[in-house]
């Protein structure tokens, strides 16, 4: 029961993050080297995340569908880029049923290919286009260097797959896919993230051209939060997914896949958590309120016992949580309940029995500053009221800090510096050498090429030649 | 678009559904021999399923997690008759990130293992009592022969696991999970099962006792359709699952596991359908009403076009389709959602919009016993009474088809004869010798005891000796 003080942000920011996930009880490490369990608190999260999202994907007439775990390994090799990026990752079934399998299978890295030779079974004419197919599910990618949540062999997500009539559709798609992400980031999550165009060098293996989320951490880093592909005609060709136009010409389909993982929840936790520990954006919170009676008899507890009764039947609407535990102190419960992130506490003791009166703490702001004394009656608008406000202020709080890290260097010496304590947003004239010169003196990638910045030009803070678009650099998880 | 006709049910059961399952785009073969593709509208039906049994979970005080998909394989081998009852089913992943792996991993068959090791790692104190879990997720067993729901390399299930301070709670957590099973199956799915105890022959590998709830399928052979384990302390010994009790002493935990597969869509389509296809509890049906349109002309159909869009909106509490394809006719419709199980039609055609009339047309009667004309009027609340009353009537139905094919042998030549048509329910004297004589010269096996059984005794129908059980016999799935 005794509790250690989590190692600030500001000391070690990877400590305080490895250390909250599994305090909080988000996660804990598996017996396998790199994979993870995702405990009780985490899951509910990642329900929360996922009940946002799938209303978001059915309301844009997606339906969800199962897959194959095992893909055949041929599968694999047949889009080159495709093979090229995931052939290190793989983890390979060679035994089944006590024989030695004559083709290996890959438990899949991402379901491109096993979609694609399903969709060449199921399109035969336009009239069966669009195919608008979400999966909900696990992948495993062989990682070297793993973090909770961040990078793990075994992960969660989901994983969309389109397939069109012509280019435009499926581009189309794979942006209001990536409003879809940001929507859902920004309302839902309270992460503030930045919708743009991956360079070629960064883009998924196998597609035209990738788009993606990009949130900023707690410690200025980057987090990759969710990513929407245009895959052009390349999965089609490659498993033939055809269909019969209106003139009763065959015509290859153009295909898009999008997804978003277990590792936002690690976004989420490195956008808002503080010192105490985790801040769960009200929305998303597994627990949205936790009361705690306080009382040192008998007779004091029946009286609490009776407004908590009250309490309960009042906020059926939230997610709430009574810590009714006799073992722990309630200073004990007030601490532990900052560090799991819970939004919006309620005490209530013999006084506030008296006066009519609750003891309400805010967790964005800790301490006194977030507490304040509220009647009894109107309890559930006062709750929805603050629970909105907290949301808002915790969007607010991590736009502000984004913002404040986001630098214009105006040489190249200015971007090596800045890029150690946030992002840069510079003119890029697009080479991937200018890229790759910034990544290997700084470490720093290029994340995004932001889809909503205004036109004009400038030049390239690399190499000095014209340039036509801005790009953030930034050191990413 | 031509439409061939299934197989009877009569004719070929199997094969009836075989086709079926494929046709009403349910599921679809995988690349993967044995592995299937559960297709949009299967999945909506699983995603029903999923509700319906997580609210319970919930209610009984349960939560999700996730644990690792690979296991390693020294774990398989601790608990003795587990790795027995799974060695011969294993997927083994030998090779991972391009290096051959040092201990081979197991695609889990189930998680009774790693989820043993990690609550050994969590549960200290008889505080942290009980532990309830549920775990939603994919398992992989080698399977050899292979029906598409029933028995696939790969499905799709849920995986309860809880941990108690004795034997007594962890017996009644089995038969609650029992009970919940049956309650969805009863009242949900519309599926009479019947729950019993497995006898020691039949018992998941490392049980004590398992429990079961057994379905008559349409062809009256039986279908496992959910299983709940007393584990005793099996698990807790190989994992050292141990915690503190009141006086400080350590001791093994108790613990269950209990499980409900993709298999019940089997159940489900196996248990309703007739030879015009699919007939889908409206609880669970991904399409409750389907709305087709009728009109001959433009004037026509703007006319109709109006009601079917009040129907939408009044509607909106029930899960319709509106079937306003132009490519074919509302005969071939009327096929297509007959063949798909919706359990209620409305057609809507110039005489309606005249009258205020819609035709109502029930899945569970085709033809003409089934459909009615009724006011536009009050269509909501007629609506919910006709799924309702539908509700009821396949549960009825099945239970009548159920009970007329359940027999009572008086002696082992009856027995023998009725197995061959339906069940048989009889006195046994709980000797495996009797079981594997039956199951040596009929195929049938033992189902269950069932636990709402009237005490007495009798004579064991195969050998003559005295039995205080009753068990059913049956040829299974």
């Amino acid at each position: 029961m005794a509790e250690e003080k989590l190692p600030t942000r500001a000391d070690d920011f990877a400590e305080w993050y490895n250390q909250l996930v599994i305090r909080a009880e988000m996660a804990d490490y598996a017996p396998v080297r790199g994979c993870m369990v995702v405990r009780p608190y985490g899951w509910a999260l990642w329900e929360n995340i996922q009940q946002a999202l799938d209303k978001r994907f059915k309301a844009t007439g997606h339906m969800n569908a199962a897959f194959p775990l095992l893909i055949p390994k041929s599968f694999l090799e047949k889009e080159k880029e495709h093979v090229e990026g995931f052939s290190p990752e793989l983890a390979i079934v060679t035994i089944g049923g006590g024989e030695i399998l004559e083709e290996p299978l890959i438990v899949r890295p991402t379901s491109e290919t096993v979609i694609g030779y399903m969709y060449a079974k199921w399109i035969k004419s336009y009239r069966d286009l669009p195919v608008l197919i979400n999966q909900w599910g696990n992948v495993v990618r062989w990682e070297l260097r793993t973090k909770l949540f961040l990078r793990t062999l075994e992960f969660y997500w989901q994983e969309g797959h389109t397939a069109h009539a012509t280019a435009q559709e499926a581009q189309e798609e794979t942006l209001r896919m990536l409003d879809v992400y940001a929507d859902f980031a920004i309302n839902e999550a309270a992460v503030p993230v930045i919708k743009g165009i991956k360079s070629p060098t960064e883009k998924f293996a196998g597609a035209i051209q990738s788009t993606t989320i990009e949130a900023m951490m707690g410690d200025t880093r980057a987090l990759q939060s969710g990513t929407s592909h245009f895959l052009g005609q390349n999965f089609a060709k490659a498993f033939n997914i055809q269909y019969l136009d209106v003139n009763n010409t065959l015509q290859h389909c153009w295909t898009t896949s999008w997804g978003l993982s277990t590792r936002f929840i690690g976004a989420i936790i490195m956008t808002h958590g503080d010192d105490q520990g985790l801040v769960l954006p009200p929305r998303l919170a597994p627990i949205q309120v936790v009361i705690i009676p306080i009382y040192k008899n008998d007779v004091e507890r029946s009286a609490v016992t009776e407004v908590v009764e009250k309490l309960k039947s009042e906020l059926g609407a939230f997610r709430i949580k009574i810590d009714d535990r006799t073992e722990v102190t309630p200073g004990f419960k007030f601490n532990d309940w900052e560090m799991r992130g819970v939004p919006l506490r309620i005490e209530v003791g013999p006084k506030d029995v008296e006066k009519g009166t609750l003891a309400l703490s805010r967790r964005d702001h800790p301490g006194r500053a977030g507490k304040s004394f509220v009647p009894q009656t109107g309890i559930a608008s006062n709750v929805a009221d603050t629970l909105d406000d907290i949301q808002k202020s915790l969007l607010a709080r991590a736009t502000v800090f984004r913002d404040a890290n986001i630098h214009d260097p105006q040489n190249y010496e200015e971007l090596k510096e800045v890029v150690t304590k946030g992002w840069a947003y510079s003119w890029w004239c697009e080479s991937p050498e200018c890229e790759a010169r910034v990544k290997e003196d700084t470490k720093a990638s290029t994340r995004c090429i932001p889809i909503d910045q205004t036109s004009g030009s400038g030049t390239c803070v690399v190499c000095g030649e014209k340039a036509t678009k801005k790009v953030y650099y930034a050191k990413s998880y």
